[in-house]
């Protein structure tokens, strides 16, 4: 039995269509932007100094990815972070290839130094370097995660007060009490551009749905929603796919038309006991 | 019975295969130029300050969308712009998200000001902020329309001696003396990305083939054209599609097969009462 | 009888999962990195001059891309190629658009002047203007190539110590020594945007599998791979596609399944004679 209604929660992105304001890399702006479309939110990519503090106040969540980053992207972060941390406004932060370069690991560690995060999300092996708690990072592909990812996982959303989401065939998704690990999905989802960066995106749309000034509980629940939704669509969309290409296709045709029923039938979540 | 020669404009485009220098954002780069190689014409992005006014200058139109600005990208649409207008090279402007933000407001009103337009085309609710109409933006998209628009999309046109647009489930078109109402498309062409983006790039090839110093009157009807073969595209797409993801893809496909006679058989032009 | 064995430099990439580090245009940073992941490389994109040298040299190539250049973009490439250089990462050159404007014709002849390149490829407009062989170029598309070119090539490999390619309807690539011609291919390659910039990326995936410090005799052999690999690809692809918009994602497809044995068997290699 899961106690997150995910079908509630799907339902209530699309009654709402959140604005959701994207800092994103050069690579997935397209896809991100269609993800939030095709689940039913209203994306807007905004990174000009002079306007990210406005457009942060009005969104409904920020999502900031740090894959193709550079100074001005960095301090565009910074500005949209803190004007949405003043208005409560949820913040989803993706530290891509953290571990590839140090300064990758500069930026995320000023990143998540100076704002509040709602949401930190990686994969396993980006997570792992950041919490201090091993896992590897080639380019911006996980090599793996450590073993005791969860639980270090779970320490760190305690201490920052956040949801800290590693995904990977297993996603996990902690409060900083309950670790939720989730099976849903399809390996095709590793073998198209930006699979995580599109979830980072869906998870801001899902956090909006939260609401301003939510708890890391509320955020984590949102979280599972919106990571079961994505996974679903994506063993969907794997049915129709001959391939990557005609893939990343069908994902967005599957993220349209997803039904909460079914996706709350065939969820594969699962609370880790304490 | 329309006066817009649908078939013979795009029939241009595809002899003609003319260059359009496009600064646009940076998440519609790929789409833009794919539906600009679909439709048969040429298309090339570039930014650098160093350059965008030897190649505006040897381009058929100048596309400039501001979807993703920054300082250095309104500097350079404003160098390219001018090197355009001195030529005689048409320019379209797309103020993506005016209204969202003052910054947004601000360079829309200052390239507005400092540029002679071809075209100046946006969504419902951009073109009735810019125009000082009423309308609403969320983001970067429309919240509905005033309904004074075509009539203030008239005079400013007039005024100005531009094409003016408002795209939208039907399309309003005026050159400050007639107004056209273009009623072809599908909902799913809203449901992507970049949709507008991509009318703005192809009203570039069609105003390519109108040529250079043409008048208002001469890029309205290029203007027609455009949006028109691009709508019925559109439907043809739909048609094929499953959703949003596999409809991106059979644009391109439609607007690469797009059969002249066809398009004008099917269009819905219709000049609206002065 | 051809003396590069595809399958097997095919299969090589495969097993090494080489990362690719891309310094590109904003146009394919999608695609590219998807045309990556599909044959089976590990892409990254990473512009920032605080990384790029830190990146390059953990790649096992760097490729380079001039389509959306601007000042920040050339000196990462310059920082990036002086550090793959030092470490002997095979550094691949794409001078897109170059002869378009005087600028882009700076900067070409700055990079190839300042680094030492594995593997320079361009369509034949770019490498006929940058070898000062003739060819047109327009925008960013060839208008055709000088009739010497190929001899042209060779001269220029030989000078260099490079390998140095022409893509189009027949691609031609010289270590300096000898001389292949490519027939594979399909004209709906050059109907979506990006189709050579994929290229180089991949190429880039082949230079790595031929290891860091090989002379261009070798790196000329993994081209040949490389791009006979990506041509079956788009013929199988184009048999699945009903346009650009479908042949873009089987493309995808066709080089995520691209059986070796298959692409050694329908292989169109011929080495012309000196």
């Amino acid at each position: 039995m899961t106690t997150v209604d995910v079908a509630a929660w799907l339902d209530k992105v699309r009654r709402e269509r959140p604005l959701v304001h994207n800092i994103t890399n050069l690579v997935v702006t397209n896809v991100a932007a269609n993800g939030l479309l095709a689940i039913g939110a209203s994306p807007v990519m905004a990174y000009a100094k002079q306007e990210v503090a406005d457009m942060a106040r009005i969104a409904g969540a920020l999502a900031l990815n740090m894959g193709t980053l550079d100074e001005d992207v960095v301090e565009a972060m910074r500005i949209a972070g803190q004007a949405a941390n003043a208005a409560g406004v949820p913040v989803v932060f993706d530290p891509v290839g953290v571990g590839a370069t140090p300064y990758r690991n500069e930026v995320a560690e000023r990143l998540t130094g100076e704002l509040q995060l709602a949401i930190l999300r990686g994969n396993a092996g980006e997570i792992g370097v950041l919490l201090g708690a091993g896992g590897e990072v080639k380019g911006v592909d996980s090599q793996g995660a450590a073993s005791g990812l969860p639980e270090a996982m779970r320490r760190y959303a305690s201490a920052h007060g956040c949801c800290v989401i590693a995904t990977g065939p297993t996603d996990y998704v902690t409060d900083g009490e309950r670790v939720w690990a989730l099976s849903n999905g399809h390996p095709l989802m590793a073998a198209i551009t930006g699979s995580g960066c599109v979830a980072t995106a869906i998870l801001g749309a899902f956090a909006a749905a939260a609401g301003r000034g939510q708890d890391a509980a509320a955020y984590a629940e949102a979280a599972v929603a919106a990571l079961t939704c994505y996974n679903v669509a994506g063993e969907l969309a794997a049915d129709k796919a001959q391939g990557p290409g005609t893939f990343q296709a069908a994902l967005f045709d599957a993220l349209y038309h997803l039904d909460g029923a079914y996706v709350s039938e065939v969820a594969k979540i699962e609370v880790l006991p304490a």
